[in-house]
């Protein structure tokens, strides 16, 4: 490009906030090319054992520092602006997706608590990271008592809220430090805050509130159903959450306001550059991926997968994560699913069930052990090890939404070998998808095709599996960073570059059509395996066999209980 | 002792015929203690890819050569006569025992067809030995035709009879090469042949033809069914097996006859030292263990299980090998029963399923992968692993008799480790033999304790774990070589030293009584535990769910169809 026409380009930045790290990328309007990215690693990590004054946290804790998030827009967007070559009059925009729910409490004029030196030794002080599981009790009261109260919105989150989410970690807060409480005028999303922090100005985004803040039909649940909880958190909605904003919401894509002087010397861009609503991670991969309209299940697909889908509709569908209205694109249904063990299971089977035969061999080779087995596994026929697994490692979300529930695999004989595992275990959440996929369709929300995303799209035999198992033609991302580039997309619209989120996909967004698409044979037969995990999904999800649940409840027992065994050993 | 005692002392020689070598024992009469053994391994081991001259076999085959086990008394017993100090003049009897069901044709005088230089290279003039499996065609057509015509044999084999077994063999013999059929004057078991080649003496003893020949209430099934299954094996009776001894049975501990002057030049010993009635290694290893009666289970416990109990009434046990009047005690009822993997699913999961960290622990240990394996498992408390497994990598003998079955595990999660599915695995087949314990009590034939021989009663937290699992006390089998000692006691039996099996046991038998007692908490963890087993066992193993067949039937097709997936691998 010559340099004429690179000074005629705008451009955004599109910064996301991961579990470890912040990320910023410079992208180009005309074509969503990132032109340069950096990163900035958390000082201060996950902070799962003290805070930084040594004060020690509880098991299932999981906090962070909102310096850090700040470090990231005083280091990474600079770094990333000066390696692109791009001027600041030349970015019009910076939008930002967070992980969520990850929520802080803060004074009404958005100041951390942890930041006050009478509160940073404090745990509840600080910001409760997503994946923070502390507040389980509080969440088991939330779900008890809205399914007694019959609750409208809780089938809107497929019978059971996280205890991950808003509520039940504001809820923790109140009775466990009522005093921090007391003093939190403010009780927000991570994500909204940053923006605060660029802009000066406090918003509420659409998506967090819908999908961790069980906002459904306009409103939040009623001050009634909350004092039922605790007389003392009656009030929290319009005391910590609505304070600053009142009832208004920040559609996605909306200018939230400009960059302040502060925050452009930070970055190194204009005071008074466009800052879009803030957005989740998962949701902003979508347009990124191309899709803002109905049809396309995107998967982001990590340890975990999560499903996002835009309906034209809105459905209760049997074990979603949430359905969100302007979720994830304005005026539409956002639905969201999820398989909670994906990555982490095949993870779990390459660390803890390979043998040094097959270690050795990937050294030699030069190659990663995934990468031996997939090629071991990749020739085989679908069918051919004889395997099925249910893929519930770590339970099931959806469509189950049972935690209790564990992993199970059919059909071992003694000629079974690691990589017959590996993929059965790949296949085992493909039929979950499956399951997923099909709930959709039978609740109304169709599902033409799949949209990959995260970092498993690079197993090119788990993405066939996919296709073949689900009947669909893939689509796969092709951006090394979707989130940043949502977010970018979005700050373009905010910026008004582009009316709306379709119209920035359409020039902006980065995916490779049909990448993969099924074969009839492999079909054909995994259409009998899924059968066959179908029936094994019921007969042990569905309560006709509550093994799973039973076989927990013995080892807690043992763990507390009977001394073992300690016979010496002679074999 | 003082050398005037020993001289006093009488002594027999048991000699155990395995699958690899044959092995020769001297054993004392007063109180079963070995003096000294011998072990002559099979030149010719199992031949299962050619005969000595290069013939190739087919899959399935497995062969031996006759002259091996002549070897073992030309070698093996002088040598552990010459080790043991003891002379010719104290040893009064020679027993022996053999695997079964292994079969030779012979001519009318006892000579191997294959020792005949015209049937040398054909594979069919050769020893059958228990693990050739070629004849798994005709053993369907032998259960088939047995059901339609309802014969009355056939539920005292469980329903079904083994492709091992004596008549599949002969109709594969007679069907595949009817000209060596046609000159084979003996169809014999390799046990009876070789106390043939001893004494010059021809029998046929009640174990094998009740367990491996379909003899029952006095007779073998009629010629009308030997016809239907094919019109020339109508006479296969009474031509190939009654030939020489018409319808007598030699029943176990009889004095088969006396040593010949040949076989006395082989051996060492005196012309004319009793012979004993041959008898099968799984069976004589219950007096050695000091069993003779009622009440006692004995498991041999090797890569598979075989189970043996007397029983003062005849039951029809569903599942079990066999029940046989005189098969382990004359005038007793012999039960067999079996669970097709125990030792060699273990040796799965140590071979396949423990990662590089635990190879290198047991190495720097020094010890073995198995003992570091027990010793971290034995830490454990029952039920705290939280797993389940159904341990039919191996099919189902008893009490499902269904080889088409496979593994299964439940109750996975990411924590889960090796030393998890160790345990679990040893588990589930205690589990497996406390269904066949409670098939035996429910069909009327009780089961008061184990008792345990064979290579696994060396780990400690597996015998442990039997006593909890079944509630019942385990002897344990104190003696190195418990076939060989079995079949010296019924040497010192055929010798007229004891008048009877139980009368040798008393005196000869080594075992320690109630090693290991059950645990009350332990049992009743177990109690929960096997109840989810027994649930499992019935979804997957009594046609609930027969998901594992299904398996199998796809992983055949696409062996043969579907080509694979061959993707490049990138990941």
């Amino acid at each position: 490009m010559a340099e004429q026409d690179r000074q005629a380009e705008q451009y955004t930045v599109g910064v996301d906030f991961g579990s470890e790290s912040g990320r910023a990328v410079i992208v180009r309007l005309s074509d969503g090319e990132a032109m340069a990215e950096a990163v900035t690693p958390y000082r201060h990590g996950v902070m799962d054992h003290s805070l930084p004054d040594g004060t020690r946290l509880g098991r299932e804790w999981a906090l962070q520092h909102p310096q850090d998030y700040l470090d990231v827009f005083q280091q990474a967007v600079p770094q990333a602006l000066k390696a692109s070559g791009v001027s600041p009059e030349q970015v019009v925009g910076v939008g930002i997706d967070f992980t969520a729910c990850t929520v802080l409490p803060t004074t009404a004029e958005g100041v951390p608590l942890c930041f006050l030196p009478e509160y940073a030794g404090r745990p509840h002080a600080w910001v409760k990271l997503w994946k923070h599981h502390a507040a389980q009790p509080q969440a088991d009261r939330i779900n008890r008592l809205a399914e007694e109260r019959g609750e409208s919105w809780l089938p809107r989150y497929g019978g059971k809220i996280s205890s991950e989410w808003l509520f039940a970690k504001a809820l923790q807060l109140l009775e466990e430090d009522p005093d921090t409480y007391a003093h939190a005028e403010r009780f927000i999303e991570a994500a909204d805050w940053v923006v605060w922090q660029l802009t000066g100005v406090e918003t509420r985004n659409a998506c967090t509130v819908g999908y961790k803040a069980m906002y459904q039909d306009g409103h939040f649940p009623p001050p009634e159903y909350f004092s039922a909880l605790n007389p003392a958190f009656a009030d929290v909605v319009q005391t910590r959450l609505q304070g600053g904003v009142g009832e208004a919401l920040a559609p996605l894509g909306d200018r939230a306001g400009g960059l302040t002087d502060e925050a452009a010397a930070w970055t190194g861009l204009n005071p008074g550059t466009a800052v879009a609503v803030a957005n989740v991670d998962a949701h902003v991969t979508a347009p990124a991926a191309g899709v803002t309209g109905p049809g396309q299940l995107v998967l982001i697909m990590g340890t975990s997968t999560c499903h996002v889908l835009v309906g034209e509709n809105l459905a209760e569908v049997p074990g979603m994560c949430g359905v969100v209205e302007g979720g994830i694109v304005p005026g539409e249904y956002g639905y969201e699913a999820g398989q909670s063990g994906v990555g982490d299971i095949f993870a779990w089977l390459v660390k803890n069930m390979v043998p040094p035969e097959y270690h050795e061999r990937a050294k030699a080779e030069g190659i990663s052990l995934h990468a031996l087995l997939e090629r071991e596994a990749a020739k085989q026929a679908p069918g051919e090890h004889g395997l099925v697994a249910l893929d519930w490692w770590n339970g099931n979300r959806s469509v189950l939404v049972d935690a209790g529930l564990s992993g199970m695999i059919v059909g071992m004989t003694l000629a079974t070998r690691a990589p017959d595992l590996y993929r059965a275990l790949i296949e085992a959440t493909a039929y979950g998808t499956r399951v997923i996929v099909e709930n959709f369709e039978s609740s109304g929300v169709p599902v033409r095709e799949l949209v990959i995303a995260g970092g498993l799209k690079k197993n090119k035999m788990l993405m066939q599996i996919y296709a073949d198992v689900t009947g669909r033609p893939l689509n796969v991302l092709d951006a090394e960073q979707g989130p940043a580039l949502g977010s970018a997309m979005h700050a373009a619209v905010a910026a008004g570059v582009y009316p709306d989120i379709a119209a920035a996909a359409e020039h902006m967004s980065r995916f490779q059509a049909h990448a993969y698409q099924p074969i009839a044979a492999n079909v054909a037969t995994y259409d009998k395996l899924y059968a066959e995990y179908l029936t094994l999904h019921d007969y042990f999800g569905r309560g006709l066999n509550d093994v799973m649940k039973r076989l927990k409840a013995v080892a807690g027992e043992a763990v507390q209980g009977v001394p073992p065994l300690n016979e010496e050993v002679t074999a």
